[in-house]
């Protein structure tokens, strides 16, 4: 019986997209107010879903508690409340696009969670705009 | 042309994770508050999503008057304002887990859908957790 | 500067429309669905109100991380992943309806918040039904 | 890495569903109070997936100013505050239920995003019914 | 104990804001694209409010059953699925906007509620626009 | 006949919390996680509610386009992808508290509204905190 479990959790942060060898002008012109140079920020909403087959025993494909916790360590903790350009190793150089976002979460969650599961992230910037990881 | 029509429901039950054999501070070490021995409760929201050619005459892939009204017979009545386990045969012996409820809605449901339309479930325990049935 | 703070916190609860003085019968009579025997349940979203003077100094009319934490205390705790029934001597002989689950948190919070702030609680009991108090 | 970008837009517009050759009362039963001669409408909620590499540079999949003007272009200004079935050549002869907006909107935004981008379609006549194509 | 019920009911209707004695090109200056000679529609999102004392017996200000009937037969019935400008008599003569629609369907409701509630009528055209009367 | 008319918008900004004579250790004392010195930001919703004589020609209390104007000239413009601390006047030496974002909106959109009518201003700064101005 193969099933997936999603768990939803939030964060808010900070950033800002750029490329440190454009001016000003350049990246405004490339990456519109998202450019602007001291940040902006959004209440990013995070699904983490995992597939795999459901225990028998418990009815679980995964302990929820267990995923928020390795969430937590891995993204609320680092990420929330935090400039993701400033504050963190992964987006020091790389623009925090959603679709990065979904990628480095993806990287930082898939060593933590058993390789039988398979893993897939989604990041809602606004209700607008969101990116899924991978496809 | 081949499309998916989805119909969201919703359906207000009371459950517990548990199991039998276990202690009561067994079941919680096992399902945390989920466990406690009185039951809490969910608005369990539904999607159920057919995928099938669109007919050309009506535009439909599946006239959803008649989906509504096989959900409200197979998910709804016997659901709904209920205790999951102790109302139901399905969960009498079952954790009535989300993932577990997509399941036995799959299996309630599929032999009231003729075959050539695929069949997939989505239950929203929560907001915050939320499973699909088959993968 | 008077002006309001509004947290929102969700708790999961099982619960039962009743009069023990009436049978099975009568009761659905009078109450519908919300009176069958083994209970039902909602995933309760709750909005907590205070109105107050702006405090010049931090910009706050209430500290955010207190409100939680006495909400945490007075609601959360007692009523998540309970039987409103069974679990709680509020409701013991009190119909656990939205307008009285307003009401008793109304006065389960009033005594910790100070008397210069107004209170003001809001129960969903779903997404069609919710109910405030005082008015 | 190939990855996801999807973009939420609204239109609202007015439609029926009814077959010009079947009277008023065989429309009625086919078609349900979706067939009412005078037209009804709905808050019609899109989203546009598009499915390809993120760019190493930028960070994006696609560059999401230039999706909104297409869909813009393509959806919003002609079916905005506007009769699907009145002023539109699409739906003048074809009924426009929400699986074939889908399949009219992917068929106008198809040609005008280039064709190494997956593209699908997701819209929401209502809160409680939607469609996806293609699948 | 005065405390309030509300209930949130959906209808789909088609509209148009016109005055019949201006050209197309006055309507359209006056109104915007909400003049479009065609019509459009909304899932319109209404919340009706009592304000009343709760009834120690039974935990109700009023009975939610009752309600929702009385809005069926009020609103949803003559309004869904309809054009509210062609099929209603309330709209032959007056502008179906937000403003108008919630004071019409409280001269609807207010007839069929006991004058000791207090009324209250909430109208959301889209997520972004709504209308409360009275104040 | 008196009635309402609300708009939302949304802006996304960063913003912190703290007050400049306090160290590093006082202010996340003070202030949590809100006052960790590179900044983190939210989707900020914002409602403004006027109150009217809704017009018996045009049926509007207030012409929403034009309330749409003066919000996108008061606050989107000076507010969305910005940080509210660095880049903006009012909040130079004022906390960005939701209470006090709150404020600032009534003060700028006030003076462009006709004093006839109300004005009200309420701003999620999550979908868990909320603040309304004036009370």
């Amino acid at each position: 019986m193969r099933s997936t479990i999603t768990r939803r959790e939030i964060f808010n942060s900070a950033h800002r997209l750029f490329k440190p060898e454009l001016s000003d002008e350049e990246n405004i012109k490339l990456f519109g107010k998202c450019a602007y140079p001291n940040y902006h920020g959004h209440n990013y909403e995070l699904h983490v879903t995992l597939t795999g087959d459901i225990d028998p025993y418990t009815g679980f494909v995964y302990d929820i508690a267990d995923l928020k916790k390795i969430i937590n360590e891995e993204v609320i903790e680092p990420f929330d409340h935090r400039n993701l350009n400033l504050d963190t190793t992964e987006f020091s150089a790389l623009n925090p696009t959603v679709e990065n976002i979904c990628v480095v979460i993806y990287q930082k969650l898939r060593p933590r969670i058993d390789s039988k599961f398979d893993l897939k992230i989604r990041v809602y910037e606004t209700i607008r705009n969101y990116s899924e990881f991978p496809v």
